[in-house]
Order: structure tokens, then sequence, then C-alpha cells
């Protein structure tokens, strides 16, 4: 499915998007959810991003600019509830029409446009730096996989050194329910959660602040059109159902974890924030990045038949760096430079997303458009590939050295931490997931 | 804060109320979201529920009937999203306004209003023959908990029989998110699921209908106001937070469960469906029936001080039966009646649900109006007391016989689970929690 609007020799008047370094490219175009700063009445609208300004994409479908590439009968949604108020309208759509709103976009913003397309659509963008971000759709159910065999490997040799990863891993793509309502959006500050912390076993718990606050780096996958209840999603159509994807934080305080989690898993220790980036990212620009689904060692067993499609074998990865950096409070104040944790790749997952979506759904569980799902923590096999505190320092025992002359084990208030996810590959542009940002508060 | 609405002597003019074995006398009124059947164009409706019929609280409110009471400067609700269109509404208002509601319709039904109002309330009651249900509430975030700690000892006891009840158990109120999109009303058929099941732990799982296919009563009960992210609930103010009660069947593929719930918890063990009866039994109704906490062993911690209030010791705790009654094909067929399985009661529950809502938004979780908590199978001391197969027939080890001849060890196709609520207490008229029925449907 890679075609001509992924031709690395695509340009666009949006003179920024054709800067080698940006994330978004006019190949790229990821959606989002904004509205105007400074503005008397601000109204959230869709918008696409195009180098260092966004289109409102709300306003040039309603200004007609479209109609020749995605004509109004195609703009049917499955989405009952929120039509334009979320992406959730683009995510219920055909994916054969959220193409054809995707091509059309890249004639409007083409080098070559004519000068009636530039000033029409001209007015209709806005400078990222002039909006504010909202979260992208609304999300209903959220559910947080536990795909990276190197995580689960790691964590699970912490917990569990006789049995590091249980016998179900390479069998079932292990997920669970996460909380929807604390998802937050990119930039928001993060405060520091209260709860039962058991570190002494010959005293009973006390509830104080977290004191092993952490991250995971963590691929987002946004659900397009849902299933009804009872009506299972069949692997080889699962990618019918994906509408992109985005970054995910996974905020986790361990101390709280490993107290509360038996016998029914994380909790409190989870749903006090999750952070999401603003932009989705289409599988449509992710097109070039798709890979071979995991090589399994020869004495793995094969996917169950539910699980097994010959084109998600073929192309059901995805070729994502995902970057964790970190800024304290004292690399802020002394202007040192956000320092990287770890880079680490979507393709080491040992599941696919299809095969998540498709497992989730096989019980006959209806998934919902604008639905979350998250790969669990990205790790690769080497230390610096890493994707949360808690492997990078080994629980604590091998602390990190910081630029700035400190130390982390955990998170400290103040620390932000900055995560990056971007495409390379040979004869195409690059395509960018933007950045996902949060600031650890104190507790109060 | 039991008051004159309590009084046993209150009767109603809709004549069906003053039977004594009705679930819904006047001193009951559970809302629930309805249509009419036969009409035109039906439009869902907030009702109340008395005797045999409902009342349609909206087009109450509408005419007027309610403005001495219930004044239009106390309808606000703090819930943003769905005025009118769900209980949510109803939910998000200031529990004194609720009560106002409360207060007004049981003067409008009570048994002595002047003619008047009875000709202008009539044309708005309908027979609960006459009318569908929906779900209640948008409920965007559904959590479970695992409070009654003889249900806890049980399941534990047959997993790890050296390690029954976790170290936690007596501190933490445990609790995991579970799936809000596949929660079900009343009278909605489950599909057998399929799924993973290693039942033989020398050969590979395979993908097969689920087998051991279970029910767990639960009572559930739905957020009133919410909390902003960050913002923990204290104890002391629990009960302005929490609207009413339901009864809720967690349907649970044991078979699944065993093999899936390691090491994050259970997952599509539990998200293809969940049940809830129609009716919300409010706080309000309740107040008779309120109890002190659970008594804890002379050698069991007290609650940490976080969960620890003189209010909620004293009356934290809810005297509810909860019956299960199981009705099979067979038994259909041969007109022989549902037949009782268990009879438990939420006064056994170790944690109130005050705690269990208070922990929860104790690491600053934001908990909003319309969200269910349940608070995991409901079962007692002794053997009828137990509230899921799983523990009735010890993992299927001890077969139930029926009156039809048949046995079971866990739910065959054709099998309808009947549960039923109700609070019976000297002094004071029965409150019923009505009905919650599903039949299983066979694996497609």
């Amino acid at each position: 499915m890679i075609n001509e609007t992924h031709d690395p020799n695509l340009r666009s008047w949006v003179e920024s998007a054709n800067d080698p370094n940006t994330d978004f490219p006019i190949q790229n175009l990821p959606f989002c959810m904004f509205f105007r700063n400074n503005v008397e009445r601000p109204r959230e609208s869709i918008g696409a991003v195009i180098g260092d300004s966004l289109i409102d994409v709300e306003q040039i479908i309603k200004l007609g600019l479209l109609d020749e590439f995605f004509p109004e009968a195609d703009r049917v949604s499955y989405e009952p509830y929120f039509h334009f108020a979320s992406l959730n309208y683009l995510a219920g759509m055909l994916c054969a029409n959220r193409i054809k709103l995707r091509d059309g976009l890249i004639y409007l913003l083409r080098e070559g446009a004519d000068n009636e397309t530039i000033a029409a659509v001209r007015p209709n963008l806005t400078s990222l730096a002039d909006v504010t971000f909202k979260l992208p759709a609304f999300i209903r159910d959220y559910t947080d996989f536990y795909c990276s065999i190197y995580h689960a490997t790691n964590v699970g040799s912490m917990f569990r050194p006789d049995n590091p990863l249980m016998p179900n891993y390479k069998y079932v793509p292990i997920g669970y329910h996460g909380r929807a309502s604390s998802i937050v959006v990119s930039g928001t500050d993060i405060k520091r959660p209260y709860g039962q912390n058991r570190s002494d076993a010959e005293k009973p718990p006390v509830f104080i602040p977290a004191k092993n606050l952490d991250y995971e780096m963590e691929l987002g996958f946004f659900v397009g059109r849902g299933n009804e209840l009872g009506t299972p999603i069949p692997i080889g159509e699962v990618e019918e159902h994906i509408f992109g994807v985005c970054l995910v934080n996974d905020w986790s305080a361990r101390d709280i974890q490993a107290w509360e989690y038996q016998p029914l898993g994380p909790f409190l220790a989870k749903n006090f924030a999750t952070t999401i980036s603003p932009y989705v990212v289409t599988m449509e620009a992710l097109a070039p990045f798709r890979t071979p689904a995991f090589e399994r060692d020869a004495d793995d067993p094969q996917p169950l038949d539910y699980l097994n499609d010959p084109q998600n074998q073929k192309f059901g990865g995805l070729d994502i760096n995902l970057e964790v950096y970190i800024q304290t409070e004292k690399m802020r104040n002394e202007k040192i430079e956000p320092h990287r944790l770890s880079r680490s790749n979507t393709k080491d997952l040992y599941w696919t997303i299809g095969q998540m979506l498709t497992h989730h759904a096989s019980n006959g569980c209806n998934l919902q458009t604008g639905d979350l799902m998250a790969t669990g923590t990205v790790s690769g096999k080497e230390k610096d590939e890493r994707g949360c505190l808690l492997e990078r320092t080994w629980r604590g025992t091998e602390p990190l050295e910081l630029p700035s002359g400190e130390q982390r084990r955990f998170l400290e208030d103040g620390d932000e931490i900055i995560m990056k996810g971007f495409c390379e590959r040979e004869g195409f542009r690059r395509i960018g997931l933007g950045e996902c940002r949060g600031r650890i508060l104190p507790a109060e």
C-alpha cells in the first residue's frame, strides 16, 4: 500500500514541511484536536499537522475545498456520538474514505498547487505555537498490553527469578484494562500519587507519596471502526480497524504496584495518569515502515490459528524508533539539554498490533471507535533499549548518571520525561510521531 | 438519615406498590432509563419504578409538577455531557437536591394526594410490562473489586493452597479495571465466548468455546459527583459521591481465566459481557439498611487512616440479600421454577463501598459521574452462601443437583441465571433491587 503519497520527492508549499528533520513532512499529515490560543471563543477542531503548522481540516471540508477528492457521500462515520467533536469522526470511517481525505489534503498542500488553491488554504493554517492540543479521541476504553518479550523477561526475572517468563507468554498477547478517565495529553503536569507502600515486610504498610515513580515508553494505537458485541475481528481484517498510532507514557508507581498487584494486576500504581502525544499518525502514513512480525526462535510455538495470518506475518510489524529523554529541574536551570535514557524499536515487539486487536476481540468483546490500546513497555535486547527505569536501573540497584552530575534510580519531583518517536527508511521521508511530555509535581 | 420517607405506613395510590412482596414500594423509587414499547417514536427517558409501573420523571419535571419540591435552581448537574439522556444527569447532582426530587415524587405518589395531582400524574405512569429498559447510566469506566474475604479465601485456596489470602488483602481493597463497553442490561443474551484453553499442561493451548463458564453475584454502585484528577475523595465525604446500587453479574470463563491471568489479571475471561439490573436503588432508599462495617478479627489490622472513619465504621456497610437462581432449558420446557443456587449478603464484605471508592481515588484517580464499581463476588461463610459456581461446585469437583435431575459443574448453553437482591428489616418496608437476568447462547 505504498503509493505516490509516500514519494520522498513530494514537497509542500508549506516550506517548513520540507525540512529534512521535521516530524511532519507532507507524507505524514497526522491528525489532532486543537483550538487556537488568543481568540475570543476558542472552538475545538480537527487539524492535520504539516511542518510547523496545522491545517484546520474541519474548516477545509466546510469550505468545500475537498469536495473533489472526498465527496460528501464518503464522509459517513460509523462513530455515532461525536461528529466533528473528536477524531472519532475520522476513526469511524471506512479506511478507503479516510485515504481519500488524506489524498485530498496532500493535493491541496503539495508544491505545485495553483495559486487559487494556496490562497484558499493558507488562511486555515495556524502555527503549532499558537494552538493548544486536546486529547485526540474520546477514549471510552483503554487497554494496555505487555508485548515486549524483553521487557516481560526483565521484569519477570526481578520478581520471579525462577520463572521470569510465564508459560502463557508465547501463546497469549497478555493485556489488561487500564483507566480511560485519567489519560491526559502531552504537557499535562503529573502529580506524584500517594499510595500504600510496604517496603519493610516486617511492618504494616504506610500511606505515603510514591517513592519509585517510573515512566513506561509505549506505542499506542486507536481503534478505527469497532465490532459488535459477540462478533470477533478476524486477523485477516484487522488493518481495517486500526486508525493510527501515538506515543504513550504509562506512568507507574513501582512501590504501589509491588504491593497491590496480586492477584488481579496493577490498579492504583497506574491509573493516576497516562500521557499520550496529541498526534495520530495514520496507518496510511506508516505504510513504508511496516515490517515482518517478530521472528520467533525455532523452538518457539507458532501463533495459534486465530492469530496467524500470512499478511500479518509479512507486514504486521512496525519499524518505529522510540526515544526517552529526561530533563531534571537542575538541568533546566543550568540549561542542560534533555538527556537520552533509551532508544528502542517497535519491531522488537513479540506480538503485532493486529494480533493484539484480534486477540482482544476474539471472545466477542466489542471494541469501539476511539478506544486506545497500548503495546506495553517497548524494550529491546540491550541495556540502553530498556523502556522504563525499573529495567534501566534494574529496580534502582544501578542508578543512572545524568550530565548534571545527578543520579536517578526513579523519578524525582521536577523531572520531565520527553518521549519521541520516528520512522526512517532509505528512500523515504522521515515520519515523526512528535513528542509526549510530562513533568512530575510534588505530592500534596 | 432515616426519615419520614422510610415510614412503613406510607402508602401509594399506585395500588401495586402496597403489595408487601413488591420490590418497589413508594419507599424505594429506583431510577431507570426506559422507552415505551409499541409507540411510533420511542424516546429514552428517566423513569422511577413504583409497584408494577414506572413514572416518567422527565415528563413530570417538564410538566412543572415537581416545581414546588425540586425548584429549577436545584436541577443543576455536575455531569457535563448527558443532560436527561441518562441517569448521569441525576447522579451528577448534589445529594441534597436529589433528595428533593425523591421527596417530590413521594409527595405526588403518596396515598392522600389530591385528585388534581393524581389526575396530572397518572397519564405519566406506564406498566413495566410495556417498556424496554436501557443501561441506566453512561458508564465511562468500570472497576471491579474483590472485597469478599470468603470469596477471596475460597478462590485462593483452590489456586494457591499454601497461600490462600494474599498478605495485602487486609490492607488493600483489591480491585482492577473492567471493560465498560461490554456491560449490558438484564435480559441480554450472552454468547459463550471462545478463548485459549490449556487444560492439558502437556499440550499447547487450544482456541475453543469456553468450557467452564460461570457467573459472579456482585453488588454494583454508581459514582455520583466525581473528583478532579489529582484530588482524592476523603473517606468522610464519600457518601456524597455515591448515587445508588444495582445487581451485577460478572460473567467469567474460568478456563480462559486460569490460563491468561498471570501476571496482569483477568482480561478476556471477563470482558465478553457483564450484565447489570436496570434499576438504580438510591442510597436514600437504602438508608434503613446501613450496617456497621465488617467486624474484623481481633488480630486483623485496622484499616489505614485514609480508609478509617467513625461514620463509615458505624454505617458504611449494607444489609442487602443477594440470591442467585438457575433455570436450565430442560427446566423451562418442563415448567420447573428457577432453582436457588445461593443466598449471600453484602454485610459480609470485608470493605465497605465507601472504602472502595476512597481507595480508588486515593492516588488522585479521577472518578466520573456514572462510573460503575462492583464489589466482587459476594460470598458468605457457608456453602450455600457462595456467589459463583467456581466456589459452589469447588472448581467443578462437587457438581450441583438440580430439580430437573440435571447436574451442573459450570453453565451449559440455554441456562439462564437470575439474580435478585432485597433488603428486609423489622419496622421497615421491604426494598428490592429487582432482577438481573442473562441466558447463555451457544458459541458460534
